[in-house]
C-alpha cells in the first residue's frame, strides 16, 4: 500500500507564457503527470480495460500559487492521498523548485477524481466503487505528511 | 462599471483527451480567456505596459467539474466579479452547455489574481496596487448572481 | 462541392510563449480548427460514427512561418483544398494578420489527412477509401487560389 | 562539437486527444524538447541574454507521421543537425516507439530555426549570425545519419 509519490519534472519552453513564466494550467497537467506515475508505481494503469474501461474523470481541481516556474526550472511534484472514498479518491500536491538553494514550496494542488464506467456505445460515464485491486493499494496519507 | 461577461467557445479536437471528453485543463484556459475578453469589453488589456509593465498572475484556480464537455459542443463562460481588493481580483465563472434542451451548468470555476509589476530586468514581479484607471471600471457582482 | 473555407481566430494569452509571441505549435492547432470548420460548413463532422467510426489521422503536416502573431492578434486561416485522392486529403492553409495595415500574411502550412476506420475493440486504424457522401461535397481548389 | 542528441518521452494522458492517440501538435513539442535538450547538452541554453538577449523562432516546422503513439507509449526522440548556416540551424528528427518489439519508427520531422536578436524596448525580432561561441559547438551530421 502507498499514500505518496514524487516525479520531478523540467519546464519546457512550450510551457511558458509571453508574462516568462510557466501558465498555470500547466500546473494542473504536472498534477495529473504525478497521479499517472503514482497508478504506475502501483503496478496500475489510469487507463484500465480490464476486465471494463474505467476512467478518473476529475470532479474538482485546484491550486495556490506562491512563486512562479520559468524555463528550464526544476520541479518536484509530491503527490499525497488525502481521502480515499468508496467512489473517488483526493489527492494533496506540492510543488518545490529544486534548482535553486533554498528549495522552495512554489504551489500546493488538489485534484478529487471519481472512478467511473464507460459504457462504449454510449460513452456515458458512470460512478462505480473503486475496484478492490486498486483501492487495496491505495492508503490516506497521515496527518503529519498532509500538513508539512 | 462592470461586473460581468461571457464569452462562448466550440470545444475543438485538440481540447479533447482520451477519455473522449474536453481535458480539464481547459477548463482553466476559457476562464483566462473570459477574463481577458472582460478586460478588452472595458477598453482594457491584461498586456499593459503604459505607464509600466503590469501583469496579473494568478494566486488561486479553482475548478468543480459536474458534467463532461464534448467535441464540437458549444460553451458558455460567464465571468462574475466575486471580490475587489486593493491588489487583487478574484473572479467566479459558470460553464453552460448550450448545444443541449435543456441547457445544462457543466462547471463551476474560480480565478485569484494579483495586480503586479514586472522588472524589466530581473522579471522580478512584485505586487502593486490596482491602476484607478482599471479599478473604477469593474465592480463586484451582486449577490444574487454570483449566488444564482 | 466547396474548395475552400476561413475561420477568424484570435490569439490567446495561453497560445503564447515567453518569446511574446504565439508558439508554433498552435499554428497546427489553428489549421486543425479550420479544417473541422470546413467539415461543419459541408454539414459533416471530422468525428463520424454513421454508419461506422471513421477517423482523420495527419499523415503530413507542414508550416512556413514568416511574422510572429502575438497576443490578441486577430487572424484569419484560410484552408484550401489542394488534393483529393481516393483515401486522402491534402490541405493547404494561408494565415494572415488582420489587426494592422496592410493585412499582412504571416505563414502557410499544409495537412496531409488520411481518411481510417478505427476498430472499436483494438483500437487499430486502417486505410479506408473516403465515403462518396462525403467526397462528393469537397473538391480540389482551382490552381490560381492555390498559387495566390 | 555535436550533431546529436537524443531524449526520451512519455506519451501523456493530457497529450492524447479523442482518436486515442497523441495529438499530432505535440510531436512538435517533443521535438523542440530535443533542441533545447540539445543545446543544454552543449552547456548553452536556448534562452540567452549575455551578452544580448537571442531568440530561435522556427522558420519552417515538419513532421511526416507513420504510426500513432498512444497513452504510455515511450517514444525516443533523436536529434540530428541537418544544416549549419550563418543565420539558421536544420534539425532533423526521429521518433521511435520503444515500448514494443521490434521497435519501429513512428514518425520523422524537421525543424528549421533562425538565430535572432530580440530588441527589448519594441519586442521586433531581427535575423543575426549564430555566435561564434554557439556555432563553434554544433556540426552537421554525417551523411550516413541523416539517411538512416
Amino acid at each position: 500500500m502507498a499514500c505518496e509519490y514524487t516525479i520531478i519534472r523540467e519546464v519546457e519552453f512550450s510551457d511558458t507564457d509571453m508574462a516568462g513564466i510557466m501558465h498555470f494550467s500547466n500546473f494542473f497537467r504536472f498534477m495529473e503527470a504525478a497521479e499517472h506515475a503514482f497508478f504506475r508505481s502501483l503496478g496500475l494503469s489510469i487507463h484500465t480495460t480490464d476486465p471494463e474501461p474505467l476512467g478518473w474523470p476529475r470532479v474538482h481541481a485546484g491550486c495556490d500559487f506562491r512563486y512562479p516556474l520559468r524555463f528550464e526550472d526544476s520541479v518536484e511534484v509530491r503527490l499525497l492521498v488525502r481521502e480515499k472514498r468508496e467512489k473517488s479518491l483526493v489527492y494533496s500536491f506540492v510543488f518545490r523548485k529544486l534548482n535553486e538553494q533554498p528549495e522552495r514550496e512554489v504551489a500546493r494542488g488538489t485534484l478529487a477524481v471519481a472512478c467511473v464506467k464507460r459504457d462504449s456505445a454510449t460513452g456515458r460515464l458512470t460512478g462505480v466503487p473503486i475496484p478492490k485491486a486498486i483501492a487495496d493499494k491505495i492508503e490516506v496519507a497521515p496527518a503529519e505528511l498532509l500538513e508539512g
